[in-house]
């Protein structure tokens, strides 16, 4: 099968009909978007590598979710409402019995998202996967990582340290029964990108950000960004109750710096707890508080009763030794 | 050097003060950007594999520019105006003598083209290189694959299959001397993105498309979205003279379907053959006249007295055999 045969075979959809925003996809030299009067365009791309991103063992549907589903938490991250995407993909070949259900992975998240693929590449090469994510925000009003404020209180979304727990299983450091493993090995390979939870937190929150290389590193962005510190409850971050089995140590290292979490931190102030309980609740993700913004620089991580916990972990660094 | 400190070094730059199209650049979940009032936004992706769109011979300086100018192309191609773009970027190690080059061949032709970098992910692996561009361009007004019309003329930009020519000598089957080899190895490893004359063609012509596959591929993409033929004279296809010091088989088969040229191919009635001249002195672009649209499908390759020419090469597959 040819290169444009196999793309129109599984990648060309007709654009929507009544799409005011797209106003051209797949099959010229560009596609057309235009955000709605007052919008800004968010755009975000991630590139995914296997061994790096995803194991040779995942199931090419949930490669295909999760390609796309990392790029709209990104989105999430913003506040902002997903439009449309670009897939670009290097293949080893042309093989139908990966691209079909990779297409229909990808397809069954675009869709439940109301996200229009638009444009695209593919070419021979060692598998990668490059997805761009256009959502549109009203001007202003993007959640960013700067605006995180003394007293704000630390907000998480859903659990964190199931997809490291997975990835320890799969490098047989732990064991686990199948049906824990299933569970684990779900939220590593099928992360739910929390779209309409920040949209909803936009004018709630005052800074937010994806979890895709662990806690501790991502908080360090947001202090950074913001000029502030913050103490964290290593024992308040949420857990399943699979990894709340697991030994301490391990259950810490998984939620304070597990990375390819793809929930949702946020700051807000104190005045906005009901408000935000109401709007997670209203969308049907949970949150829970875990912390707080300090004044002065540093991160300080401690246990429910308030002494330190030793971090050594760092934020995942794609060319660490 | 980790993964955060290699891309603050070598892409993180300020968005330019005054911007009002790029509102947040590098360095949160997502980059911010709104085309003027009026404006869609057009977007365009192409990744970039070793051994199948460069060499590795290639001079990092050079890859840099030309993973940008086949984006830019693309722009051009729908008389887009480049606002801004992301880069993803997958390398087999954080390699200082390879990223510096690298980037400094791209924000060359960044600052030249005057469009921002406003995102990026980096990440070990195979080396793939993956831009995404975005332009605007007035609402209704990109040129597009579809709007050729029988009795059109065939126009190209430039000169064609100098890539070609090059990559023959790198593959042993040509031999040229230094300077001829310098200047074919240029024209492969530095295209210019024909941004200006893509602009200057709004309103001018019914469609355009911009050649990397090669002519009668490409070509092809046209004739069937605009649902029509054509024919072109072969002889009339413009040329370097040091491509047209080689045999007239290998002439017509770099010119005819070399690939890799990045130069526009477009349609306009004959009514507009003034205008299409003058635009084109205006930007300095050589513009050439070499067939026409047929009402009847069928692509029919002539020499310049008429007779036919085999044409026995298809548009560049990256998965053919």
């Amino acid at each position: 099968m040819g290169e444009f045969e196999l793309i129109a075979r599984h990648f060309k959809r007709a654009v929507r009909a009544g799409s005011r925003r797209v106003a051209l996809g797949i099959g010229d030299d560009c596609a057309l978007v235009a955000p709605d009067e007052g919008m800004q365009l968010a755009v975000t791309t991630d590139m995914l590598v296997e061994g790096r991103h995803f194991l040779s063992t995942v199931a090419p549907a949930r490669l295909g979710h999760k390609a796309l589903a990392v790029n709209l938490s990104d989105l999430a991250a913003c506040g902002a409402e997903p439009i449309a995407f670009t897939l670009a993909l290097a293949l080893p070949r042309a093989d139908e019995s990966f691209l079909a259900p990779f297409a229909a992975g990808l397809f069954a998240l675009a869709e439940a998202q109301g996200v229009e693929l638009v444009g695209g590449d593919t070419t021979a090469g060692p598998l990668n996967i490059c997805i761009t994510a256009f959502g549109q925000v009203p001007r202003g009003q993007a959640l960013l990582r700067d605006g995180a404020r003394a007293g704000d209180d630390l907000w998480v979304s859903g659990r964190l340290g199931d997809a490291r727990l997975a990835l320890e299983v799969f490098r047989g450091e732990v064991a686990l029964d199948a049906a824990d493993f299933e569970q684990v090995r779900e939220a590593m390979e099928r992360p739910q990108p929390r779209v309409t939870l920040g949209r909803a937190l936009r004018g709630v929150a005052t800074s937010a950000i994806d979890l895709s290389d662990g806690l501790v590193g991502d908080l360090g962005h947001v202090l950074a960004a913001s000029n502030v510190g913050a103490v964290v409850d290593a024992d308040a971050l949420p857990r399943s109750t699979v990894l709340a089995r697991q030994s301490l140590a391990l259950q810490r290292q998984c939620v304070l710096a597990g990375g390819d979490d793809y929930e949702l931190l946020f700051t807000a102030p104190a005045s906005r707890r009901a408000a935000i309980e109401a709007a997670a609740r209203l969308v049907g993700v949970p949150v829970t508080r875990f912390g707080q913004i300090d004044a002065a620089a540093g991160l300080h991580v401690v246990d429910r009763v308030g002494q330190p916990v030793e971090v050594s972990w760092r934020g995942f660094d794609h060319f660490a030794p």
